[in-house]
C-alpha cells in the first residue's frame, strides 16, 4: 500500500491493526488503552537489592530465551553498559533469541554487532543505527527487520505495548541500594536520564546498573526505587571523554555562518518571536551559531525565551546565565558544562522522551514548541526528510527528535549545505523518508531558503521582512547541476529496517542494499 | 470463611479471585499484571487546557452514570474540591450512579452524605470515612459496601484495577495551563501532593483544579502535564486555616507524657536505633512528645536518623533543621511549619503513596522503615487494632498508612491509653480489624507495656534495659476492671462497609449497627 509520502509500504508488514502513515497529526483525539508491565511484589522488609553481578540480577529478573531486553543512550557514545549486559547475557548465560529495545545504537555498542551476525540477537527496535550494527543490519544479517523510532515514537510504542520490555538495564551515574537512580552525583556523570525513565516505569523487571553507590535515601532521583527489581554495582558505566565531550566548538565555516545567520533572521520574522517563545535545536554544524545570531535578535528586540527543549549544550545554558532563557527542559546533554549545568541550575530541568515528544499522551513538551532548527542528511521536493540512511544506503543515523519536533512545533526549519562532497542534499526522493514533509515548514541551504507551500503565512511573514526565497524545486535543480543527477540506488526485496512514523503508523522501509558487484 | 485474624468473611464478597487475610506477607514474590488507563492522544499544537470551569472539564473528559471519580486528600479538612466537583456532577449535569474513590473522606465532604441518601453517588472507596458521610454510610444509606482501603493499598487497587478512575479530579495550590501541578507556590498551599500521584497515573482522565494558575512551564511539578486533560481555575481550592492548621501543641498531659518517654526507652532499647535509622510518628495525642523524648535518646547517643516517613509535622522538621535527621519522605503536611518547610529545605522530599506504602510495588519506603509510633482506637488481646469503627460500630476513622507501616516496620509500637471515658481501649476483641495483630510488636499504655509474643527478640532488649512488660491479657483485664465489661454491640446483617487488607484481601467486614431502640 501506498502511504502518505508516497512510499510502498508491503503488504505483510500491515498486520495487527498497523497502518500506514496518513498525515502528522492521524491520530489525534484517538484513545488507547495503555500497557503495563507485570512486575514482583515486594512486601516484606527490604535492606537492600545491591546484586553481586548482572548475571545474578539477570537470573533474579527470569532473564531467558526470546526476551527483550532494554537500554539508555544518555551516556552517548561512552555507554559500557550495553554491551556489557549483552556480554553476560549471549556469551555466560547463552541466551539466543533476543530482541534489543534501546533508545539507541551507536559504535559503543559495536560488539553487538557480532551477536547479531551469530544470529543471538534476532530483533533490534531502536531510534539510532549506527556503527558496526548499521552495517550488519544493512547487510541483512538481522533475522527480522529492525525496527526505527523517533525519540517521542518509542515510549509511545512501549506505552502502546508494541515493544514489551521483559527486563530494562538503566545504566545509572550513581544509584542507592534500594534503586533510586539519576545521571548526576556520580564518578561518570551524563546529566539528564530523561531516555530511560519510560523504560523504568513500563518494563516488567528493571536492573538499575551503576559504578557509584550512594547512601540510601538517595532523592530526588529520577529512577524510583519502587520500579527497580536489582541494584549491580560495576567498576565503570562508561567513558567519561565520550559521555560528556568538551564544548562543541562553535563554526568558523563562513557558509554555515551565514545559514545560522537566515535561520535566525527567519525566526525574528515571524509572529512567534516574542517574549515566552520557545525553541529546540542540535549541536551539529551551524546550530550553535544560530543560538548566537538568536541571542542578537532577542537582546535588540529585549524578547526573553520561555523555555528551550531537548538535548542540551553549553551554548543554551549560557543563554539561560545571561537572563534570557527562562527554562530548561532537558532530554540528554551533549557536554560536559549541560551537565554541570542541570545538577546545579534551579531552573534547568530534566524531562523524560514520553514529556518530551510522545504523540500518544495528553500533551507533550514539542507541542508547545514555536520553532526548532534541525539538520538533514537529505531533503527532497516534497519536503520529505532523511536523517537515517546514507548515500550509499546503508544505516548510519537516527531520526532521534527529528520527526516529533517538527510535527510539534510551529515552524520547523531544516537548515543544511546544498550539497556535501559528490551529494546533492536537496534531491528529488529521499532514499528514506524518517520526518515527512507535511512536518517541515523552511528550508535554509547555502545557496538559498525555501517555504513549505502549506505555510503561506510563514512565506507573508518572509516577504515583509525583506528576506528572498525561492522554489524547493529551484534548489534541487541547482544541487544536480553542481554535483550531477545521482544513480539510483539498487535495493534486493528482503525488508532490513522499518521506519515508524511517531504515531506508530509506517513512514517508510529500508530495504538491503545491492552488494557492490566488482567486475 | 474465616480469615487469619478470626473474622466471618461472607462468601458472596469472595468472588473474581477475591482471597481472605491470610497474613502480613502473603502475597509476597508474587507477581501482577498492572492496570492501565484508556486515554486520549493530543498530538496537535496545544496552547492551553484551561477550560472555562468543572462542567466544562468534566463534559470533555466524557462523566457519566455509573462512572468513578475520585479525589485526594491533601487538603485535609480545609478541601473545597470534593463537594465543588460533586454538585457539578450530581446538581448542575443530573449524574447517578456515581462511585467516589477517595484517599479519605471526612466532615469537608459532608454534602456528599446527601447525595448518598438520594442515592446518586452509590459507591465509595476510601481510607476515611468521617462525619456526616461515616453516619449515612453507617445507617446503610450507600447502595453498595464502601471499600476502605490504607495509603498503600489504595495505590495497590488502582494499580491491580480493582478500582479503575473514569475521572480524576485532582486540588493542587498551584499549576500551569498545561497540567502541571503542585502543593506549593499558590495562595492555599497544602505542601506535599502525594495523595494525587497515583490517580494522575492511572485515572483515564485528569482535571487538574487549581486557584493559582502559575506561567508555563511551571517545574518542577508533583502532577505531570503528560497525564492532564483539563485544568479549571477556581476562586479557591480550600480553606487555608483548615488546610494547614497551625503547629500542634506539645501534650501537657502527665499520661501522655509517661507513654510518650515510655515508647521512646523501646525504641531506644532495640537494636535497630542506631545512626541511620529510620522513624514515623503521626501527631496526635503522645506522639509529639515521642519525637521530643527521642531527640534526648539521640543526642545522648550520638545517633542521627537515617529518615522520617510519612506525615510531616512542624515537631520532626525542627529535629532535621538541628541535623539530627538527614531525608523527610512526606506524603501529607500536618500544618503550616512543615508545608514551608516542604517548599524551603533540599532534603525535604515530597514522595507519594505508592511510593510511601503499596505492597505490591518493587519496594515502598515502610519496607525500608524500623520503627512507628502509631495510635489506636482500640486493641485487642490478639493484638489487632482497629482505628476505624467508633465503640458504637459507627464509622468514624481512617487506616491511613496505620497498617502499611506496622506491616513494613521492624518494630511497630502502639500508643494509647487504656481507657477513654467508659470504654476500654484493650479489650478482648476489636469491634473491626484494620491493623492484623501479625504487623504489631508492641503497646505501650499508661497502665503498662506488652509485648508481641512473637516478639521474643523484643522481650529480651526490654529485659537488658531493665524495662518491665506484662501480657497484654493483663492490661485487658485491668481496663475491664476500671470501665467493666463492654456489652456486646448489636448487628443488622447488612454489610455496610470492606476492610481491605493493604495486600487486597479482606480483612474484615463492618454490619450496619441495630438502630437504638428507645422503648
Amino acid at each position: 500500500m501506498i502511504n502518505a509520502v508516497g512510499r510502498e509500504i508491503p503488504d505483510e508488514l500491515l498486520k495487527d491493526g498497523k497502518e500506514v502513515y496518513q498525515g502528522k497529526f492521524y491520530m489525534n483525539g484517538k484513545y488507547v488503552k495503555k500497557d503495563s508491565p507485570r512486575t514482583k511484589r515486594y512486601e516484606t522488609p527490604q535492606e537492600s537489592k545491591v546484586c553481586k553481578n548482572i548475571r545474578e540480577a539477570s537470573e533474579k529478573c527470569g532473564a531467558h530465551d526470546g526476551m527483550t531486553f532494554s537500554f539508555h543512550s544518555d551516556f552517548r557514545n561512552g555507554d559500557y553498559v550495553a554491551s556489557m549486559v549483552a556480554k553476560v547475557l549471549v556469551e555466560d548465560m547463552g541466551l539466543k533469541d533476543l530482541t534489543i529495545a534501546a533508545t539507541s545504537l551507536g559504535s559503543a555498542q559495536d560488539l553487538i554487532a557480532d551477536y547479531i551476525t551469530k544470529g543471538k540477537i534476532v530483533g533490534i527496535q531502536t531510534s539510532g543505527v549506527r556503527g558496526r550494527i548499521g552495517e550488519v543490519v544493512s547487510a541483512g544479517k538481522l533475522k527480522t527487520p529492525a525496527i526505527i523510532r523517533s525519540h517521542g515514537g518509542r515510549p509511545r510504542a512501549i506505552e502502546a505495548g508494541e515493544v514489551h520490555i521483559d527486563i530494562a538495564f538503566l545504566a545509572a551515574s550513581s544509584a542507592d541500594c534500594y534503586g533510586n537512580a539519576k545521571g548526576t552525583g556520580g564518578k561518570n556523570n551524563c546529566g539528564s536520564l530523561g531516555f530511560a525513565v519510560p523504560d523504568s516505569h513500563y518494563a516488567d523487571h528493571v536492573v538499575v546498573i551503576t559504578d557509584t553507590l550512594l547512601d540510601f535515601p538517595s532523592l530526588p532521583a529520577t529512577i524510583s526505587s519502587i520500579d527497580v527489581d536489582c541494584v549491580c554495582v560495576v567498576n565503570s558505566v562508561g567513558d567519561p571523554a565520550k559521555i560528556a565531550s568538551l564544548e562543541a566548538r562553535m563554526t568558523d565555516n563562513p557558509r554555515e555562518l551565514m545559514m545560522a545567520e537566515n535561520v535566525a533572521g527567519i525566526i525574528a520574522a515571524t509572529p512567534y518571536f516574542k517574549t515566552g517563545y520557545s525553541f529546540q535545536t542540535g549541536v551539529g554544524g551551524p546550530s550553535l551559531a544560530v543560538t548566537r545570531f538568536l541571542e542578537k535578535h532577542m537582546v535588540e528586540k529585549n524578547i526573553t525565551m520561555g523555555f528551550a527543549l531537548g538535548g542540551m549544550s553549553s551554548a543554551i545554558c549560557k543563554l539561560q546565565d545571561k537572563g534570557l532563557v527562562k527554562q530548561l527542559l532537558d532530554t540528554q546533554d551533549f557536554d560536559k558544562g549541560a551537565i554541570e549545568h542541570l545538577a546545579a541550575h534551579p531552573d534547568h530541568h530534566e524531562i523524560c522522551t514520553s514529556q518530551y515528544a510522545n504523540p500518544a499522551n495528553k500533551g507533550a513538551y514539542v507541542n508547545k514548541l514555536d520553532f526548532v532548527v534541525l539538520a538533514a542528511l537529505e531533503i527532497d521536493t516534497h519536503f520529505n526528510v532523511n536523517v537515517i540512511t546514507g548515500s550509499d544506503g546503508v544505516l548510519r543515523g537516527a531520526p532521534g527528535g527529528h520527526p516529533d519536533t517538527a510535527a510539534g512545533s510551529k515552524c520547523c526549519i531544516i537548515v543544511t549545505p546544498l550539497v556535501r562532497g559528490r551529494m546533492a542534499t536537496v534531491c528529488k526522493d529521499v532514499v528514506t523518508v524518517t520526518t515527512p514533509g507535511d512536518c517541515v515548514d523552511v528550508l535554509v541551504t547555502d545557496y538559498g531558503i525555501a517555504v513549505n507551500p502549506l505555510r503561506s503565512d510563514l512565506m507573508e511573514c518572509l516577504d515583509k521582512a525583506g528576506i528572498s526565497y525561492v522554489t524547493i524545486e529551484s534548489l534541487q535543480e541547482k544541487a544536480y547541476s553542481l554535483v550531477g543527477t545521482p544513480d539510483d540506488l539498487e535495493w534486493e526485496d528482503q525488508v532490513i529496517a522499518i521506519v515508524e512514523a511517531r504515531d506508530g503508523t509506517i513512514l517508510d522501509v529500508v530495504r538491503r542494499i545491492k552488494p557492490l558487484q566488482l567486475d
